[in-house]
C-alpha cells in the first residue's frame, strides 16, 4: 500500500472545481480517497456552516465521479474540516488516498500509513461523556490495526471530528431531564473535543485504562494525548477518525513526524518537527525544502491562565472576537513564518491535546534524494 | 543627554497603578517623560476608546505627580496608542524619558536619541490631504533637529499619531460641502495614516519634494517611507510625532535598528533587525538576550492583493473580524515567536509604510558587555 | 393561475428536511416552485456562505424530486437569500409556486401574481455600473409582462439578487486595468444593490429614462424605487429577479401591499401595510390575524447621517459589528413586535430602495372571510 | 425633596462637554447629583472599557466643579453604565439630582423618589454567591428607607451595578483554591447579575427569606424580581444601587411606572407602561407626548430556550456577535419604535429580572397639565 497526499486551495466551500480538475487530469482517483482534512473560511465556531457546505460539495463531487450515492461517500470518507482561516491562513484541503497495489520493499524505510474509522452515532447523553470516550477509544484501535502501525511511537497524528450540541439541542436535552456535558454550545464543543482526546489517549495507552478518571476531564490538564487533534461541530453525528503514522508495511517517499508545543510561542517545536523530517529552517524553509513539505497540522489553544510567558494576553476577555479566532491566527502565523507556506491546518481547542496552554504540530514531507 | 526606555504592562486603561508605583520608587521621573507609545486592549478601530482612556489616565497621573495641569501634560507629551492586542500580544506602554544631565563621551558609540513634535490642529479639510502631509513634513524636521540626528541613515523610526473623522464628522463635512479624504470612518483612518507617511517620506527625502505627486497616495504603493509608522484615531486633533534614531550626541547603552518587512511571513527581517542589535535568535532569543531587548515596534498590513506568497488569505473578505485585527494578531505572533516576548507594539494599516503588503520592524536594545 | 406561498423554518442550510417532508405529504409541488426567498443564519456580508449552501441544498432537493439536473433547477428558480438573522429573526424560506390550472373569476378581486426573470451573466465591468442597470431594467419588464401586472400601482415588490466582487476579484480586475464600482468587497456589494435598484426604478418609470443620470447613484438619495429590494452576494453570477403584485388575471385569497419606511423608527408604516391588507394591529396582530399573514419583506439601512430622529446612532462607527447586522436586528424587532412573528425577510443595504435612511415593507396576507 | 432628571447624549466617553455646559448654564447642580445611569458605546461585555472611561470623565468633571476629590465623588455617586448601543440606540446619560429644599404639598400626588446605597467591597468569594446576595439585600433596604418609599408597590425600579471577575481574576482565584461563581468572565458577569437580583427580590419580599434557596439561582427562572435591573462589570468593586419609586414625601411633576415584559416581542408592555404614565401611543408617541417622557429603562435577554414565540432565534449560537448585543439591539428598537426616542437604557442579561425570556420596562414621565 501507498499513501498519497494532495493539497488543494479552496476559498469557496461551494466551488470544488480545482479538485474536479485534478480528478479529470488523472492526478486524483476519487475511488481511492480515504480521508479529507481541511480548513474552511468560516468562523470555526458553533454557527460555522462552511464545514458542512464543503462536505456536501466534495461528497457530491466524489459521488458524481464514482457513481456511489453522496450519502454513501459521507459514510465511507471522513471529511474533517476546521473552520477559521484567521490571519495569513489559506482555506484548503489535504486529500489522503491509498494505492493498494504499491508494495513496500523488504528493507524500505517506514512510510506514511493512513487509516480511518467511525464510531456509532453519538447522542446528547454521549457527547463529552463516557459514551464518546469509549466509542473513540475503540475506533482508534480499529484504525491503528487497519493501518498496520504496530509500535505506539510510530503513530504521529490522530485527527478526530465529533458532534456537539446547539443551543436548541441543549435545551431539548434539558427539557427531557438529560444531563449534558456543558450548558452552552461553546462548552459542548469543548467537552466533545475533550472526550475524543481522552478516547485517543486511552487507545494509545497515554492514559492507562486502570487509572482513567473521568473527573480529570477539563480539570487535570497534565493528562493529555500527545498526538490527538480533536474538533467538534454541529455537522456530524458520529466521531470520524483518521490515524497517521509511519509503517514498513507502507511504500512511498512520504513520512510523518510530530512534536508537542509547550505554549503559543514555541517556535522551537516548529523547527524540530521540520528537522525530524530532514528539513532544517534557517530561519524559514527554502523553496526547495518547501516543495518537499506535503502537509502541516497544528493544534493550539489560548492559555487558560490568561498569560503567555508570564505576560497577560486578552484572548479570553474579548467579547467581540472569540478566543479560538485569536489563537488560530497567532499560532498559524508563527508556523507559517517558519515554513513559508500558509496552507496549514491550524485548529483551536487543544484541551488535553498536548501540553496545557500549548498543543502539538505534525508534518508530512517527502524524503529527499540520497 | 540620555534616552531612557521603560516598559510597563497595563491591561486596564483605567488602572495605571504600576506606572505610579514606578514613579514612587524613583524608577521613572514623571517630569522627564517625553513620549509614551503603547498598545491598548480595544479593537484598534474607529470606535476604540481605550486609547483615549489610557491617555486620560496617564495624563492625570503625570499631572498629579508634577503639579502641571492634565491638559498641559497632553500638549507636551505625545501619547501614541494603538488599540488591538490580538492573539498573544500584551497591552503595555513604552515610556521614553530624557536625562538631560548625561553627557556622551567623545568617542562613544551612537546611542538612542529621541525627540517629539506636534503639528497644528488638523481639520476635516486637512486630514488625509495636503494640509496633513505638509504639517507632518515640517514637524518631523523640527523633531530631527531637536534630536540631533544628522544623517538620514541614523533615523530608524518615526511614530505618528493623527486624527481621523467619525461618521458624524464626515457627515457634517459633507453637509458643509467640504471634500474629505475617504467617505467612511475606516477610510478616513487610512487616509490619515497615508498623509502622515508621505509627510515623513518628504521630510527624510525618501520621496523628493519636486517629484511629490499627491495622486500617488493609496495608488502607487511603490512609494513609501521605510521608517514611518502612522496611526490615526478619533482621540487626537493634531499629528503627534516621535522620532527615534542613534546619535553620538546622546549617551547610554541603548541603540535602535530597523528593517523593512516584505510581507507578513518575512521572519527573516525579524532575525536581521535583532542581529543588527547583536542579538541573533536561534531560533528564539535566549532569556539573557531577551533581557537586553527594550522595545519592539512593528507595522504591518493585510496584503491588498488578497494573497500572501501566492496563496489566498481571507482577511479582506471577513465581515465579522476586521482585517486589521487579523493582521496584527498574525504578525504579532510571528515576531513574538522570535523574540519570546509578547510586549510588542504591532500596528496595522501600513499603507506607504514599508513595502506593499509588508511593513517594517524597529527594535531598541541595550548593548552587551564587551 | 394561482400563486401559492409556503413558509418553512430552516435553521441549518444543509438540512432541508422540513421542505422535503412538505413535498412528501403533497403540500408543496416541487415542479411548480417558481422562486424561493429566504433568510439564512450567516452574517449577511461578503464571506457569508450560508446563502450558497442553502441554494445548493434546495436545488439538490428539487432536482432529486423532479428528475431535473441540479444546475437546471438553479437556472430556472431564483433562490434569493439574505444572510443575517440578528436579534429575534428566524432563518426561514418563503417558497412561491404557481398553479397554472386555477382560473380567476370574472369579477374576482385582484390576487397575488408572481413572475421571475434572469439577466445575462454580469462581469466585473457590469457590476454596479450601466451594464447591470440596463440588464435589470430589461429583465424586470419581462417579468412584469409575464405576471400580467398591467398598472404600475399593482406592482408591490421586486426582489433582486445580484453578484458582487470579492477582494480577489477586485484585485484581478485592477490588475487588468478594469474600472470597477467600489474598491472593497463591501462597496462592491453596495454598488451592485444600487445598480439593481436603478434598474427597477427605470423599468417602472419611477425614474424617467430620459432624466436618468448614473452619477446620481450613491449620491442623490432622493432618487429611489419604492418597491425594489436588492441584495448582492458572491454566490450568483446573474441578476435574479422576482416580481410580486396583484392582478385580476390571478386567482386565490392572497394579496400583497407595501409601504415606504421613512426611517428605522417608522412603526406607523408597519401598521399601515397591515391595515392595507385588512389586518389592523392593536398594537400587535392577534393569533387569528397572524394566521392570515403569509410573508413579510423589509428593506432597511443605517441612516448615513449618523442620526435617527436627531439623535446619534453608533452603527457606522462600530469596528466589530457591521452596520448591516445592527440595522437588520433593529428593524426586524420593530416589525416583529407588531406582527408577533419572527419569520421576516429583513435585508439591509437599502440604498435607493425607499426613502434615504429608511426603506420599505411589503406583506402578503390571505383575505379574511366576508 | 424633589427629584430632578436630566438626559444628555454623550457619544464619546472622554468628552463630557455637554454636561459641563449644562452645569455652567445652571441647569445641573453638580453638588446635588445623586446618581447617573447611562449607556456607553462599547460592546457591553467583559472587555468594555467605555463604562470605566465615562465614570472617570464624569467623576473628574464633578470633582472639578465641586472641589471634592474625584475618588470621593465616585464613592458618593453611583455611576451605572451599561455598554452597548446596538441598532438605533443612542449613547447617553440620565442624571438624577435631588433638590432638598422642595416640599411636597399635603395633598400632592406621589412624585418620583430616588435614593442610593453601596455595599462593602465584594471579593471573588462573594461575587455571584451568598455574600453578594446578602450585601445587596441589606443595601436595597437602606436605600428604600432613605427614599421614604413605604409600600412595595410604590417601588418601580432598582438598578444595581456589581463587580465581576476577569479571566485573570478567575485564574488567580482558582490557583488559590477558591470556589467562584462561574468559570469564565462571561459566566461571572451572569452570576453577579443573578446574585444582585436575588438580593433585590429578598429585600422587597418578592422571594421570602424563609424559602430562599441559593440553588434556584440560574436554575429556577420562575423566581425573579419584577423591578430589579442588574448589570456587572470589571470597573466596580462594590454593588452600587439606585432605587426609584413614587412617594408623597417627594415633590415635582415626575412619576415612574414599570411593567414586566413576557418576551422579546412584548410590545404590549411598552404600550402599557406608557399608558400608566398617561401617555397612550397610537402607535407611536406624538412629539408632545415624547416631550413629557424623561427616561426609559429596559432589561431583556435572549430567550434561553432558543425560541421566541415558538420560532428559533440564532442569538445563542452566534460565535461572532454576542447574544447580549443581539438582544439589546432588538428590544431597544422595539421600544424606540413606540416611544420615537432612541435615548433608552437597554441592558441585557435579565436572568431573574422579570419573566424568563423577557424582562421589564420602567419609564419616568412628567405629568401633563390638568
Amino acid at each position: 500500500m501507498r499513501a498519497l497526499v494532495h493539497r488543494y486551495t479552496l476559498t469557496d466551500p461551494g466551488d470544488v472545481g480545482v479538485v474536479q480538475a485534478a480528478m479529470e487530469r488523472g492526478e486524483l482517483d476519487p475511488a481511492r480517497i480515504v480521508a479529507v482534512i481541511g480548513k474552511t473560511p468560516g468562523n470555526g465556531l458553533v454557527n460555522d456552516y462552511t464545514r458542512g457546505y464543503l462536505t456536501q460539495s466534495l461528497a457530491l463531487l466524489i459521488a458524481d465521479r464514482t457513481g456511489a450515492p453522496s450519502q454513501a461517500v459521507m459514510e465511507r470518507v471522513p471529511f474533517i474540516f476546521s473552520g477559521g482561516t484567521e490571519g495569513v491562513l489559506t482555506p484548503h484541503v489535504t486529500v489522503f488516498s491509498v494505492d493498494p497495489a504499491a508494495e513496500a520493499g523488504a528493507d524500505a524505510q517506514p512510510s506514511l500509513a493512513v487509516a480511518t474509522a467511525f464510531t456509532r452515532p453519538l447522542t446528547a447523553e454521549d457527547i463529552g461523556l463516557d459514551g464518546q470516550v469509549e466509542a473513540t477509544r475503540e475506533a482508534v484501535r480499529r484504525a491503528m490495526a487497519e493501518a498496520a502501525i504496530e509500535r505506539p511511537e510510530d503513530l504521529h497524528f490522530v485527527q478526530v471530528k465529533g458532534p456537539c450540541l446547539t443551543a436548541a439541542a441543549l435545551n431539548a436535552a434539558l427539557s427531557e431531564g438529560l444531563m449534558t456535558a456543558g450548558d452552552t454550545p461553546d462548552k459542548s464543543m469543548a467537552w466533545s473535543r475533550v472526550a475524543s482526546a481522552f478516547g485517543v489517549a486511552l487507545a494509545l495507552g497515554e492514559i492507562a485504562e486502570e487509572t482513567f478518571d473521568p473527573t480529570a476531564m477539563l480539570r487535570d490538564f497534565g493528562q493529555y494525548s500527545s498526538v490527538a487533534s480533536c474538533s467538534s461541530g454541529v455537522e456530524v453525528r458520529v466521531n470520524e477518525i483518521v490515524v497517521l503514522g509511519n509503517s514498513r508495511r507502507w511504500a512511498g517517499p512520504l513520512h510523518i513526524a510530530h512534536q508537542p508545543m509547550v505554549d503559543a510561542l514555541d517556535i522551537g517545536a516548529v523547527h524540530r518537527v521540520l528537522e525530524d523530517l530532514g528539513l532544517p529552517a534557517q530561519p524559514q524553509l527554502s523553496a526547495d525544502q518547501r516543495a518537499r513539505l506535503a502537509a502541516v497540522f497544528v493544534k493550539c489553544e489560548p492559555d487558560r491562565s490568561g498569560k503567555v510567558r508570564g505576560e497577560p494576553h486578552t484572548m479570553l476577555n474579548d467579547g467581540d472576537m472569540h478566543a479560538q479566532r485569536h489563537i488560530r491566527g497567532a499560532v498559524g502565523a508563527l508556523v507559517a513564518g517558519v515554513t513559508g507556506d500558509t496552507r496549514l491546518f491550524v485548529s483551536g481547542g487543544a484541551e488535553h491535546q498536548g501540553p496545557d496552554g500549548g498543543g502539538l504540530i505534525a508534518a508530512i514531507a517527502r524524503r529527499g534524494e540520497c
